[in-house]
């Protein structure tokens, strides 16, 4: 085990020697770590996969199975460099937006059909709204790509330009925005397929569940953001969707009546209500829905090939034009053919629309179907890209615990993609797994987030008003991007306030008095824990050491022998149950005659702990400033089922020490495979 | 805080120091506990109940919920010394028994019923026949009495004269039989309510777990075993049914003639069975459900009042009285005027033939139901007091885990009380709260254990032989009565086989084997730990300590300061994410140039335990035999959700150390609120 010093590097001994210097003659002897468990790598050593292998067969099969479901481990060096060209990033960071045309010609309707059918003709003057909507978002946006090419996420715009209350409004509205793309995404996804396969509506919040989970162990095993296996859905669903658009268009332009497919069962509102400005403004705030998941173009520009800016803009261009033109057509041909909303969402209207254009057994309308539910299920692990990756940025800045930053084995955010994964499952369940019920709630956040962009990068614009030409246009542009979103976002919230909206615009203040918490504590606590010098000598301590023990045998002596080899101040301590026992304790102590003398405190109540602890107080008053070392002797089985056999005494008063000022505990356990043998390693040991 | 030494007895410092004398000059100076948390009692301390007072808020809060739920502490020497008259020992231990005759005619005749209606016939014959064995039962029982007047329970005196085995096979049947006492008698006590109250069957399960709960509350209280409370309920019972069968058997002598109240739903068995002897058996093993409880008597001999074998033998004989009357009287009532068991156990027997006799609105009618209720839960909190004390006596012996054997605050066998009251609830909700469904596997128990006690007192008095004289007739008596118990034994295992009873004997075996384990992990546990001679030296121990530190702040150089007053052999090792950190963190601890060495692991793969714990092995492989010291820095926030904020990381590595041989972990907390004090305190001790 010695180290011949002349081939490799170093040995950690000579290291610690060389530092030794400075310590003086205190320099300890340490080996170079043997085996293959290190390399080195400059002046530390580096752990090799071999020092994580686990030890036991328990472990090994718990690896094993770990390993099959998420992957092997990854280095921190793998991590990915790929970078997106337009094409891959369209399909990618695009399905998110893309994918609402599934719903949003939908949800609009669904609204406007309470005020009778002939209110449905206003379908498609509001998908014309919404896309004016869209193109300012996306002419202010390619504004912010430009600004900011690390990535621009609301958050980092609105807390630079605004400040941190700001950027904590846009990062909880973000947050609950993930949480419910995640949500509406698997729902709309279900849909997709239980619109021809009826049998699982009944069951369709169990399969949202079920996608739900098959994302989230996608992601921790870390999905790579790329790959034609991402592409070629979001392409497909796009040209199927465009060639049934043609047909339709076709049809209708050469005269050929086309008999809108009859839903299941037929949209019959209970009280046909009045067409009032509410109920446009609430069709407007549903059909908006389709501006959803445009803000991760700008998210993820620094994932795109140089230059980085350039293809940002064009893909968020094409972004929106692919949605718009789909969008529209779609509510065009809804509306012209007279397709009416399923009453009990068994079917979706875009099912409908292509049964009507296609028919339901033709190879068209289960691609256009089945590429649905793929997309929306790309959809839906957006939320699970963009969420832990926020997460993380706010645990760096201190405003999430700091789990989220952490990398799991495969460098994935591992704690926020589960968190994400069980507030979006239980966000299913709460509301039924209707894409309808959880749409009021979705929209707002997303235009909060994008009003705090917009109105941060007008101030942006105005504090370069010196350095930058131009700045006139580019604040015009985010200026009117900040009040269209702003006028959405006032619309959302007012026509959907009942609906659920208020949901939203309650939990915002709430996460952020959680964020603004969470960073005071950690606040509170750097500045407890930070040193004062750098230089200061450790303090000189010398503990005291209160060794309870139960009964005489080799655990407790090897506990003593422990506990006099650390301190000179060494006392034992006997709880006895009563005076017999206390008698009986004593006689056998001295019996022993041992090196350590015994306090015996009779509990007439039988308890346990508490005595000890106020014994270990009376000790502790006669000088509060000496730390107490309390040393329990712990029995440890050979397996672990053995454990119930044994009180669980030293367990509850290791809790209730900890919160016990200025004492140690030290836990020594005593195994029984060990028994003979350690004893008499001590004894050889101290006839050295 | 000094002992002046002149009044009272001596302190524990003067204790101390006479003991000192043989520990030479290391003696300890310990100041006598100061404040009332102790007083003196001969050579120790005895904790007063100001030791045990909560000192936080929240411990405070919890104690005061926990005294007003289970009452004032009872410390040891306040254990129960009250006595039981006959009279009083009559209504405790016999309601078992005599509760039984609230079911025992229903439970043979709902077998008969099977055999069609005229088939009810031969209840009374099979009555006839319990109360046969009864008295054979009684008989052998008074001999137990008088041979055991220390309490001869089945397992005592089966274990005494045949052997660990037999006493474990009546241990596990007399526990299986406790279970069961509880389910039966609370599902019973429910029935006998809901007979007048049919909305409570719905929700009979419920019902019988509450009764439970409160069963169960009643004793973790401590119930005493006496007073009014417990004997009137008994009595009106016994004397309400006395009263009922006098006036019924008044009415039929003169000549009335008494119709039979119909019940709800008449029995309809869906293919009337043949009159076959094997229904007939099973008949007569439901009728002799009545003999349960009768080993109540001899288990509890010392609590009687002197003489107590005498009381015993008059209670028992009483107690078998009472039963045998009241059983034939409201069978011979039941077949005389022709009652029906209730096909869905809507209304009892007993229920529908006081109905009969006085009307279903008489006081009587709700004397006799009512009092039935309170008598089986009676009945129900003897399987609480006889589970908990069998099991404590078992832990005693190490067949059973020592927590069973520890009394609560209360002076209760809480553990035991917890356990019964589970295991209890969960076999109601299993047998769906129905007595006829519970009752198959009820007796067999007891006939085991019966059977292998009076073989046991026939081994008894053959050792006796030459000592006592008459010893053939009491041999004869329980030779008689292991034959009858074990005759009955057979039949109801036989014949309700297949209705259950196979659990209760595959179930026996079983718990056997679970005792028999536990007896062989204790005793090789204490051969483990065994000290081989007392005057052993304790060994020297050479400890090196290991502190892993993430970060170089105050709670890192509190936890570095103890680990140098405890050792010479100090180095910390601090597990790097990246190249990056492992230099800043080398950087950092230069500038600190404080005394100790660090190593530096860097982790590629992110993982903080296990390459942690493999340097650790590095460090343990060059010297096995040494002792290694993991201290860990913790950090303890001031409110405990603020947990939540820091890794759980300390936890993991020490659930993982404590399986690590020859090794002690020990937790240096680091209090944030006295952050600065402590540091200045430490520099205070630095500079003396």
């Amino acid at each position: 085990m010695t180290d011949d010093g002349k081939e490799g590097p170093p040995s950690l001994e000579e290291r610690v020697t060389r530092q030794g210097k400075r310590i003086g003659d205190r320099a300890v002897r340490i080996i170079r770590p043997a085996g293959g468990d290190f390399r080195r790598r400059g002046g530390h050593y580096v752990a090799t996969p071999e020092a994580l292998e686990a030890r036991g067969r328990l472990g090994r099969w718990f690896q094993a199975a770990r390993r099959i479901l998420f992957g092997a481990r990854l280095a921190s060096e793998q991590e990915a460099q790929e970078r997106l060209s337009v094409k891959t990033g369209l399909a990618i960071m695009a399905s998110d937006n893309i994918s609402s045309s599934a719903y949003a010609t939908e949800e609009a309707m669904r609204v406007l059909a309470f005020a009778g059918v002939a209110a449905l003709a206003l379908t498609m003057p509001i998908a014309i709204a919404v896309c004016v909507v869209l193109a300012v978002v996306v002419l202010s946006e390619s504004r912010v790509i430009r600004a900011y090419p690390n990535g621009g996420g609301s958050y980092i715009v609105a807390k630079d330009n605004h400040g941190v209350i700001a950027g904590l409004v846009a990062a909880s509205a973000l947050m609950i925005d993930y949480v419910l793309t995640v949500a509406v995404s698997s729902a709309a996804g279900v849909a997709a397929i239980s619109s021809f396969l009826p049998a699982l509506h009944d069951n369709r919040v169990l399969f949202a569940l079920a996608l739900v989970a098959l994302i989230t162990l996608g992601n921790l095993r870390g999905i790579r953001e790329a790959g034609v296996l991402f592409a070629a859905p979001t392409y497909v669903y796009v040209f199927s969707l465009y060639a049934l658009i043609a047909i339709g268009l076709f049809q209708l332009l050469s005269g050929l009546v086309v008999p809108p497919a009859a839903p299941p069962h037929p949209f019959a509102p209970a009280g046909t209500q009045l067409l009032t400005v509410l109920l446009v403004l609430r069709a407007f705030a549903s059909g908006s829905v389709g501006l959803t998941g445009s803000e991760a173009v700008a998210n993820g520009v620094p994932n795109f090939r140089p230059s980085e800016t350039k293809n940002a803009v064009t893909t968020l261009v094409l972004m929106g034009t692919l949605f718009g033109t789909l969008f529209l057509g779609i509510t065009y041909l809804a509306t012209t053919i007279g397709i009416h909303p399923d009453h009990d969402e068994l079917e979706t209207v875009n099912s409908l629309l292509t049964r009507s254009i296609v028919g339901g057994d033709s190879p068209l309308y289960f691609i256009v179907q089945i590429s649905t539910a793929v997309i929306l299920a790309l959809a839906a692990n957006t939320g699970f890209t963009g969420f832990p990756r926020l997460a993380s940025v706010l645990a760096d800045d201190r405003f999430m615990p700091r789990q989220f930053a952490f990398r799991g084995e495969r460098l994935a955010f591992s704690f926020g993609i589960l968190a994400l994964a069980i507030v979006a499952a239980l966000v299913l369940v709460a509301f039924d797994g209707s894409v309808s019920k959880l749409v009021p709630l979705y929209t707002i956040g997303v235009f909060v987030a994008f009003t705090l962009s917009q109105a941060g990068m007008v101030r942006h614009w105005w504090k370069l008003r010196a350095k930058e030409r131009g700045w006139q246009v580019r604040l015009a542009f985010n200026g009117v991007g900040a009040i269209a979103t702003a006028i959405v976002a006032v619309v959302v919230g007012v026509a959907k306030f009942a609906l659920g909206a208020w949901m939203v615009l309650v939990l915002i203040p709430f996460l952020i008095a959680i964020m603004w918490g969470i960073s005071r504590h950690y606040r509170s606590v750097r500045d407890a824990l930070t040193l004062d010098r750098f230089d200061a000598p450790l303090p000189t301590m010398k503990p005291r050491v209160v060794v309870p023990v139960s009964r005489l045998d080799r655990a407790t002596l090897h506990a003593l022998a422990f506990a006099k080899s650390i301190a000179a101040d060494v006392i034992a301590v006997h709880v006895a149950d009563g005076p017999e026992d206390a008698a009986e304790m004593q006689r056998r102590w001295e019996r022993w005659g041992g090196e350590i003398p015994l306090a015996i405190v009779e509990s007439p109540y039988r308890v346990l702990i508490a005595p000890l602890v106020a014994y270990i107080d009376a000790i502790g008053r006669q000088d509060p400033s000496r730390t107490i070392v309390v040393v329990l002797p712990e029995f440890v089985p050979r397996h672990f089922w053995e454990y119930l056999l044994h009180n669980q005494s030293a367990l509850r008063l290791k809790v209730r020490l900890f919160f016990r000022k200025n004492t140690v505990v030290a836990d020594v356990p005593y195994h029984v495979s060990q028994a003979y043998e350690n004893v008499d390693q001590g004894a050889a040991v101290s006839s050295r």
